[in-house]
């Protein structure tokens, strides 16, 4: 291949497919297997096409799809760090951005610094945009937790009021899609399947 | 949940989490398992972030992304058919028309109708969105098989001509990303991985 730009756009390419193997703590709803990061990140990106209408504010759906579509990248070095480790998540920030900058320098100038910005927005958590990508990227595993009777929160003894202490945040993105996660989580507690 | 449209958009974003489990004949780069039809579809979204610039007319990459997320999820019921199986590419069609009226009828109908016809432009191949989209789901299980040396195309006794063949539509979606995959077969008949 002579055409560098090309050469250096399959080098990344090649390199996230290893999003595929980054398992994560969440069960697939059949309870069958752990899911992984590449197809976390698919789930999130449809969510937002379905479920753009809640959004608090307007927003601007393509960037919010490609936030998703980008935002777990960084773990293909720096791992999944578990929303309720706290051990894990001190330092998470710092692995994180050194994996963002090799990853995304993988890419030519111009594209590494677009998709940089992306995942940077999307750790601020400042603009709508990185607000309901968050609040999906919290809903999700919230779901797939509530398909499958709280079992990975269990076995990991979180309760149902850390379940919602960690998870508020999606009201900042979709108030809508808090009231819904908020019942869920009640209704795991009510129906014994979660400690309140 | 007494919000109707909720509840239908919820069901359907619980029902796609079976593609997860339709597996594909691609390995993963590292050729340590087989792919799935989620993660695939994950993968040619970021592709078509980062390879728009070869399309060959101008397209809309929001519409071609909307494409990719959603063109598998017929699998679900359909399963998935090996591109090289005359047999099963028989009847695809049929069993696949059938799945995305169950599918995407799980949805609200004006969404229901927005990805139906996302659906039904891929299929058809007409569009500049639709072709580039086509493009890239084959150049991605291409670059697969040249990573892991044709494992798959060995396994089921295919050759580089109807690998080439097979693929040529590449080019109508890009002419500089069918050159590519071109070398890449060529290189794998060469270096002996793959039979004329």
């Amino acid at each position: 291949m002579d055409n560098e730009r090309l050469k250096k756009q399959m080098e990344f390419l090649l390199e996230i497919d290893k999003l595929k193997t980054i398992l994560r703590r969440t069960l697939l709803t059949d309870g069958s297997r752990r899911e992984n990061s590449a197809e976390h990140s698919w789930h999130l990106a449809i969510m937002a096409l379905i479920l753009s209408e809640y959004a608090n504010t307007k927003i601007d759906l393509f960037r919010v799809i490609k936030i998703l579509l980008i935002h777990d990248l960084v773990e293909i070095d720096a791992g999944d760090t578990f929303v309720y480790d706290l051990q894990g998540n001190r330092d998470k920030e710092e692995r994180e951005r050194r994996a963002a900058e090799r990853l995304f320098g993988l890419l030519p100038p111009d594209q590494a610094e677009d998709l940089h910005a992306l995942w940077k927005e999307f750790e601020e958590e400042q603009t709508p945009e990185a607000l309901f990508a968050s609040a999906l990227d919290r809903l999700q595993p919230l779901l797939h937790n509530y398909f499958t009777q709280g079992t990975i929160w269990r076995q990991h003894q979180i309760t149902g009021n850390q379940v919602l202490t960690v998870n508020r945040k999606i009201e900042r993105g979709s108030p809508t899609l808090w009231n819904l996660a908020e019942s869920l989580v009640r209704e795991l507690i009510e129906k014994g399947f979660l400690p309140p």
